[in-house]
């Protein structure tokens, strides 16, 4: 996460560069919809590669509040998450100046304040590629720079825009605590190493599908909260995955990191078949690539590389450094990958 | 299920058609392998218009154990089930021998005797439409009535081939119960209402697949059981959806069946997807079929049809008599059947 403020009187600006960030152990259901608090511990690591770019500015000429998205202006009523982060960061701002008595004229003003945000992502939006999580933590960093707001603050205005997108506003490998106090007090992120903990992993994104999902995350886990009968045991299986993936983390051992990844991401899909309607994130070419990653590793006789997929088509590798060439070249064999791509 | 008895002092032989069995619960996963027991209760419903015409002789002519499915002959040896119900049915004449003081030379000949196994099905076989089910009930009904074997023997012969098959013994609602014994003597079958019983209940399957299955259903459930952390959840489940099964059949509650078979074809799925590897049985018309049922209840806004697929694409839907004009219909314009379909 990288910001550049450009304030003045008149108008203040910020620039935020926020990665999005690849779940290893799945966030899937809140426990509570209105102060968007999860389920379950999720795990995730944040890629920097793939990122929005964002500029938030707010001032005397931001007349209304705006969210333009690689260029094309948001319908901000039908998307919900863009209200809730500006309420959040409203309500801060009002909170604060209702306990500072210095407040001032200054403070009243930014109570008033609109929201301008211009943002533009390196990789497609609507995906299941977190797009919103990178989306929001910006959005969420950006305004958190003009106010002044804290760290904790800042993590719960981006978790209000998406549930994950508080996890992007870390580096490194973040753990999103669910926490069970019922006004989120407890629901934290926290890095738990940081980025250069690793320095040989490596990830590679493989795009399926451009199309965007017929089924967004959000009605996608209500859906899920509401019918899926082994939704608990997998709340019942979570502990066990974070704290399987934290030492598999710790002690740098692919093989158990790959393990953890792929059976979770098993788990998130299952979830979604027990769903009723069953919801279908994957599509064929998922599927062959999984088929292609159990493949690589039987004849490998070694554990070399690990998927995961979101709630979305699209699949993300984790591997060392060592093997990106021989992965790379598996791929682009049984799957011809752009040839801007092979020489990587 | 039928049979014509043509025995004679030479050559005994009886001819016999077995029908497929549908579960609306779903089995998957054994406790015991070599016994073939089942981890959890099932039901089904027995679908004598889909069937397995078998001849099964014994007689000085058979010099050699053989199986013929549609005109192909069988591999034995690739084919494990055949073999497990063949020593099956010769365990018992065996042990029938030891215990009658009676037995004669003719008992001990039977002992020794070979089985010849010629089977034509009207429907695709190893695509998941529950061919192997029908396959093996013919085949131990017929080896039952040469040597007259009870009831409860043939369930056990049939069992022995493939686990479901006994469910293709009994006709109309069939509960096929785990038991816990560790032998297998509580694992057994019952008409729970016969076939009669929802005169106006009817079953349409549509084929989206000719191809066989890439893995069987006995290897896919055996990684089910060593890899799949939901899958003693979906044991706690099963319980409940029985029960929910059979008050809805005794109801004749067509939208409370719709409701519970829908949702155990979805946890079937969901725990192949939590396998690792994923089992993947359902293709892209799979999917098209279950949103589109799902569609045509919303637009009638009444349950008037619903799936379930068994681990193959294949889609059996179930639906009262009155709508089957309406289904077909609407399967018709969405999915163009075969012109020979259309006016049933």
């Amino acid at each position: 996460m990288s910001s550049n403020d450009g304030s003045s009187d008149r108008v203040r600006e910020v620039k935020v560069i926020a990665p999005i960030n690849i779940a290893l152990v799945k966030y899937w259901g809140k426990r509570n919809e209105d102060l968007m608090l999860p389920l379950n511990d999720s795990i995730s690591l944040s890629i920097n590669d793939m990122c929005a770019k964002t500029r938030v500015r707010i001032g005397a000429s931001v007349k209304k509040d705006s969210v333009s998205i690689n260029g094309s202006n948001v319908c901000l009523s039908k998307h919900p998450g863009f209200l809730r982060c500006f309420k959040e960061v409203r309500r801060l701002i009002r909170k604060r100046s209702i306990i500072s008595e210095t407040a001032g004229k200054s403070e009243k003003h930014d109570y008033f304040s609109k929201f301008e945000v211009v943002s533009e992502t390196n990789f497609p939006i609507e995906a299941g590629l977190a797009s919103s999580a990178a989306g929001f933590a910006a959005i969420a960093y950006g305004l958190g720079q003009i106010y002044q707001l804290n760290i904790s603050d800042i993590i719960r205005v981006a978790r209000m825009g998406s549930g994950s997108a508080c996890r992007s506003i870390l580096s490194g490998l973040v753990h999103w605590k669910a926490g069970t106090a019922e006004d989120g007090t407890d629901c934290i992120c926290e890095t738990v190493f940081p980025e250069d903990y690793w320095p040989t992993l490596r990830s590679l994104i493989l795009v399926t599908s451009h199309g965007t999902k017929k089924v967004s995350s959000s009605n996608g886990m209500q859906s899920t909260v509401k019918t899926s009968k082994l939704l608990q045991a997998r709340m019942d299986i979570v502990p066990e995955q974070i704290t399987k993936l934290r030492n598999a983390f710790r002690d740098r051992n692919f093989e158990q990191l790959a393990k953890v990844i792929m059976s979770d991401s098993g788990q998130l899909h299952a979830l979604c078949m027990d769903t009723m309607p069953s919801l279908r994130y994957l599509n064929d070419n998922s599927w062959y690539l999984m088929q292609l990653i159990h493949a690589l590793n039987r004849h490998c006789k070694d554990t070399k590389v690990a998927y995961t997929f979101d709630a979305g088509p699209n699949c993300c590798l984790f591997l060392e450094s060592v093997n990106v060439p021989l992965i790379l070249a598996a791929v682009n064999k049984y799957c011809k990958l752009p040839s801007d791509l092979i020489g990587m």
